[in-house]
């Protein structure tokens, strides 16, 4: 790409002519012993890297974040539950870690797909009598992310494409795309609880498409489907579409009460399934990267040939720490029920104040969520004419009010923001109050309405 | 590939002829509502996932491995310390995991690159004032494994190629050949303590060269290169090869005392290097999951085009699990100086029982390690006209002798075995014992030697 020359390398032996070798390889240092010897290596990202893109970070970067330095700022943006210090793990859960520290069984390697006890485990903590699951369905990854990426990489080749949710968390598109698997992003419809449009979802199918990705609870909605969405969804009604080998997201599994979680794998009769989980959002240690892939094939349409290709792949990077390996068992089966119910009644009450406090601010449109961690709120950008877009918006929200959320487009979805709903509940009501106060300021009555008034 | 009819589709709305469509689609279901319907699914793994190689796997799951029921199986193959329980780590480094746990500090998110914090501490446990680290030179990854997928992930692309030394660890293959990344392997000379056939390796270099990797100390051969060695590697003397962007993997780097372990960065002046190292074998965790990038580059020869690419293809799947991280600020800075030299007094005490003794038995020339915990043994095979190669000679080993020693074929090196000298002391002496007498059961002469004895 660059012009380039080349240097003939002296050595003790004499002047050695090299200069086809020399030009030729792609990395060099010129290393005569002369120093007016220029070096001339040529070291390039591989596309892999470069292709591998992270939108949250490309747009969050390209922000100008600085805050009112009247007011403190408070983060809605970020998808950790732990920062703020009121969201704490359970003891019997760091007890757990301590004792398989102190047994000293789990410090050796574990097979690439995890010990099997601890795969059992798992698989019993998520078998129902509609989708059971045997040790040998349970492969334990490295957080949820490495869950996602080998069933991605098992399921799909160059060229193929793969069906995202849009709205969706972006390490789909990042995965998929860095893979040189072309991504699709299907409509959710706000209006219906962020169900998926199944009518669009169908015309993006075509010949190479290999996997359909559900994300339920969603990130970023918080929605969580009904068994008669998810039946449709498996059955291809009521539109005519055939159902794709599917992974389902299932991180933030666990709903609001008046809420029923439905396994999407407990109403699969043909669809097979790999279910991706892990431990990080309901047992609220993400940095300890416990996840896991659920292999539900009722009809053994993977097959041993997925199965034996996940096995492979684990192989590469192997998978989890053996510690949190070990502890597994006892965090399953020891956690105390209230523990998971106090986290639950806890974001449903944040949820709630946001949503009513936000329903009533004039050009906003919150979506109640009905489980996980987030809410989503749309901005009537034509009531917002000082802004052209949902960046600009939250840009504006930091520097006047010091309240950061993310901007939608991070997610494909445009004149939205995403609020993360772990905040501590007096800073959620705070936050509010700012967001109101904000979207006070900059409203306008659209121009048409403008006009009629004028009339 | 497969013959394939297909259904129409009928749902509420009336039929659809969609064939093209449904036809199309790799993987479907048929879900008229009749019966007669039949399932058309044609799911494959990627291609990716076909190509992720694992030879030790391939080889080992193809042999008969049945011990002979009157011995006690003696496993000389796993490259895991702690399988024994002989060699268990520091209480140290077990302490300071539990203060990490109940410092509740530790169960967010780290950056995908690990915390600020430890990667200084790793910075500085690694700098010398030759080559210079500082916490951003460091990437904290799941495993020495994750370390190397992504050193080799950011400098190739498909269609290139690398060096890797033969014999060698697998897993560099495994990771480039699932990458399409070409492997080309340079010999390593037994008679020089396992150098590098530095003419050799030159005459691989073509103009898609990407990267070298150097292993030292080196799995499977225990050797230690010489700072002359290294020297010479670095600056393409006494051949006329240009070095090129290397990858150097030290994950073992204690040697035995008498041998001075001498790090490739400390030597370089112009050839940038990763360095790929962890916690695995020196702290004797490999469970845990933690390695590290280091990154020498005093010419800003990779630059922060190269840096800016870790950092990306970190993001994927994010890194090593936080409560390792955080504790390893004291692992590394309090762990007693006596630890590191009992398991290194051990490992050279075991690999001198083992050396000696085998040095004795006729048709086998064992080779002296200098440092790591593993010991190649050549096999003279002309001398075993019984067994077509080492794959056969380890096999047998098992059913008469009960001890298992891996086939230098799983590191692309027929006619040795490999054996690990993390056992038990006596369990060297008694394996040793039982290889002699295997040994002196199926020596033979060589059919020359016996011609000449004839006449
Ligand atoms: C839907 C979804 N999938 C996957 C992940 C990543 O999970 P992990 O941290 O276990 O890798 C997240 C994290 O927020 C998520 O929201
Ligand atoms: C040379 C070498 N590199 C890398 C590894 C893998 O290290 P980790 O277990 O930290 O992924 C090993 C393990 O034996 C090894 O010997």
């Amino acid at each position: 790409m660059e012009n380039q020359s080349y240097e003939v390398k002296m050595n003790g032996s004499g002047i050695h002519e090299k200069n086809a070798l020399i030009g030729a390889v792609k990395s060099i240092v010129c290393l005569a012993k002369q120093k007016s010897c220029r070096q001339r290596w040529n070291i390039r990202p591989s596309e892999m890297s470069i292709n591998t893109l992270n939108p949250i970070r490309a747009i969050v970067d390209g922000m100008k974040l600085t805050p009112n330095p009247e007011k403190p700022m408070i983060a809605l943006s970020i998808g950790d539950p732990t920062v703020f210090g009121n969201l704490p793990t359970d003891d019997k859960v760091l007890q757990a870690m301590k004792d398989a520290i102190d047994s000293q069984k789990y410090n050796g390697y574990a097979p690439s797909v995890g010990y099997q006890k601890s795969r059992e485990v798992v698989a019993n903590f998520y078998s129902c009598p509609e989708a059971p699951l045997e040790a040998e369905d349970v492969l334990l990854t490295s957080g949820c992310s490495q869950a996602i990426d080998l069933a991605i990489t098992v399921l799909c080749n160059p060229g193929d494409n793969i069906l995202v949710p849009c709205p969706g968390f972006s390490l789909y598109k990042t995965l998929a795309v860095s893979l040189g698997i072309q991504v699709k992003l299907y409509n959710l419809l706000p209006e219906k609880s962020w169900e998926i449009d199944l009518q669009h979802m169908e015309s993006l199918i075509d010949d190479r498409t290999t996997c359909l990705i559900v994300n339920n609870p969603s990130n970023p909605c918080g929605s969580v489907y009904s068994k008669e969405h998810l039946q449709n969804i498996l059955s291809g009604e009521p539109c005519s579409f055939t159902p794709l080998a599917t992974c389902v997201l299932y991180l933030h599994d666990q709903v609001f009460p008046g809420c029923t979680y439905q396994s999407t794998a407990s109403l699969a009769s043909d669809v097979p399934i790999l279910a991706c989980g892990g431990l990080a959002k309901r047992w609220l240690v993400p940095g300890w990267r416990l996840g896991w892939i659920l292999i539900h094939d009722k009809n053994q349409i993977f097959g041993k040939e997925i199965r034996q290709g996940l096995v492979k792949l684990s192989q590469r990077i192997l998978g989890a720490c053996t510690i949190v390996q070990g502890a597994i068992e006892s965090i399953l089966n020891n956690t105390p029920q209230e523990f998971y119910h106090r986290t639950i009644r806890f974001l449903e009450s944040n949820s709630e104040i946001c949503f009513s406090e936000l329903s009533t601010v004039p050009g906003l449109t919150p979506v109640m969520p009905s489980g996980a961690m987030y809410l989503m709120v749309g901005i009537e950008m034509e009531h917002f004419p000082e802004f052209q877009n949902d960046v600009q918006f939250t840009e504006r929200l930091v520097t006047e009010q010091s309240v950061f959320c993310l901007p939608a487009t991070a997610f494909e979805y445009p004149n939205y923001f995403r609020i993360v709903v772990t905040v501590p509940e007096e800073m959620m009501v705070e936050a509010c109050t700012r967001i109101r106060e904000f979207c006070q300021c900059h409203y306008r009555t659209c121009s048409r309405d403008s006009n009629e008034l004028d009339q």
